[in-house]
């Protein structure tokens, strides 16, 4: 039996700055973006794409961290473990992620790789294309893990983008046996399909060890096999206690002991930049599970949260969450 | 006699990016910021304030930069001289004010000091109030000049917030002759009442060598002693030959050749961060005059320009002021 725990959820990721640009898709195009995908970019192409994009803003970002940015917004105590260095785009993030409330103290990475980046393209259909270079988050490994933090979280959160490395892949089940064994729940999520398709064996053996799963159509299918979405649904369900499945406008399907609960997109009246979607859906439905709330309840929270971040450019809310969550009775 | 110059702006400031984020009136009280004006900052008060504000983005400033992105997307050619570090948020500002098509090649600083930055914090009635570490920038000199730029461009515009320092006041003086003996003209902001207040003596010593000056209210009261509006802009129309001072919400005043102009401020829907208001103001009017404009004209450009950027969070034009403006006919 574990002890009350201290914090809600604690998040492992990437680390990253973005930077973010709106251009149209004739320069997706010109510039070989793949477009609504994460690829992975090496110094020479992260140089020549930044020389070719238009003027953009920098935020904080990073998958797991918008979602620990999120669940701080809705109240919850959470911390944070990623890798970013000792140089400004690493102060720009411990500032902004420590500002919202989570706890960061991840020791910064001091022999040269600079903090990762994403440089993400914003298209007029509020689609976002991002480049990822991985820079020091990707050094993140096991003797990153604090394990008293893991065992003080009720929930720890993996991010799948960090599966791209193997020493990234050996600290995921780290944390998951240290999770377990102090009586806590693991979630992870897929992230992205094609870092699904790069990893496949491994993803599938994961989620073996994890509670709660998130994945969008995309990755689930991929995952699955299944390209029809409640066949890929029931195939996760099998593999997994919890299983959340995005469906862009049409909501999402939170799909847990025997049971289907569809939750419907709340509105939102103009959709600019999609960047931080996923993300804060996980945050929302992430808070109500460790609020005590049920299924349903939790993923209308993630509605809500995903609805404010698409509703303006960058990845984390801008607004109080907490402040536009509905009394618990009418959740 | 001058030959045909090949720029239309050349812009001397300070190579800031700016740090913004949102806060209410009660965070300015306690962390002692002065509202509405630019507090210059050292590195210990930098650390404490940006430890105390909320998240941020990160976006390319400096006034006279602002200006010159504004020209640039009006269509105007233009070309900046300004310090950066060669650190990350040197790379972000050269980054951004050449993807807008602005000449930038100032050889960055390599001793040392880091970018300049300036926190802003926006209040909800839209006021920015600035908090500047100079940094790097300050270290512009009379060696960071290019005669040939200078003798290049129509107007050289210089910014007053790098008054600060006695390298660069002595650096103004000699860019101002450089451009009177090359046949151009010299434009300069005051920039801020304080900066104005702190250098009193040398602006107006410097306002005798200017061709073009811009002002706010408050900066043509500070320089010439007038509290009255109407009495200012007279006071500083007997120094200089242009004088354009803006008065808010109410528009904008230039006189010249004994005539007095009344410009009204274009319409905004939601006036959401008063942050660059000025700089693309004179964005209008520089650009307008260089294209041949008469100065009602240009100071409508003007208008429409600030309109744009005090619509929207952040220093410089998110959309192309070329396409905003009406048929020449109609200005």
């Amino acid at each position: 039996m574990s002890s009350a725990a201290k914090l809600d959820v604690l998040g492992v990721g990437n680390a990253i700055v973005d930077v973010l640009a709106e251009t149209d898709d004739a320069f997706l195009a010109a510039n070989g973006v793949t477009k609504g995908a994460m690829t992975l970019i090496d110094t020479p192409r992260a140089q020549a794409l930044y020389a070719a994009m238009p003027p953009g803003i920098e935020a904080s970002g990073g998958s797991a961290a918008n979602t620990m940015a999120g669940i701080a917004s809705l109240g919850g105590k959470c911390a944070y473990i990623g890798k970013v260095s000792s140089d400004q785009l690493g102060e720009v993030f411990a500032h902004d992620i420590r500002a919202i409330g989570v706890d960061f103290h991840s020791r910064p990475f001091t022999q040269g790789e600079p903090t990762a980046r994403c440089l993400i393209l914003v298209t007029p259909d509020a689609q976002r294309s991002m480049n990822t270079y991985l820079g020091a988050s990707s050094y993140l490994d096991e003797s990153d893990l604090d394990p008293a933090l893991i065992a003080s979280a009720q929930i720890t959160y993996l991010e799948g983008y960090l599966f791209d490395r193997p020493d990234a892949k050996a600290a995921f089940f780290a944390a998951a046996k240290i999770a377990h064994e102090a009586g806590r729940k693991v979630a992870l999520t897929l992230s992205d399909a094609f870092c699904v398709s790069r990893h496949h064996a491994e993803f599938t053996q994961l989620v073996g060890h994890v509670d709660i799963l998130f994945a969008n159509e995309t990755e689930a299918a991929e995952l699955t096999g299944e390209k029809d979405f409640d066949a890929a649904v029931k195939a996760l369900a099998a593999k997994c206690p919890t299983v959340c499945v995005t469906h862009g406008p049409k909501g999402s399907v939170i799909a847990a002991n025997g049971q289907i609960h569809r939750i419907a997109a709340a509105p939102v009246a103009k959709v600019v930049d999609t960047t931080g979607a996923g993300d804060l859906y996980a945050a929302g439905v992430l808070y109500g599970i460790t609020a005590g709330l049920d299924l349903p309840a939790a993923g209308r929270i993630g509605s809500i949260a995903a609805a404010e971040v698409i509703s303006h450019l960058g990845p984390r809310p801008q607004k109080s969450l907490k402040a536009m969550l509905p009394r618990a009775s009418e959740l």
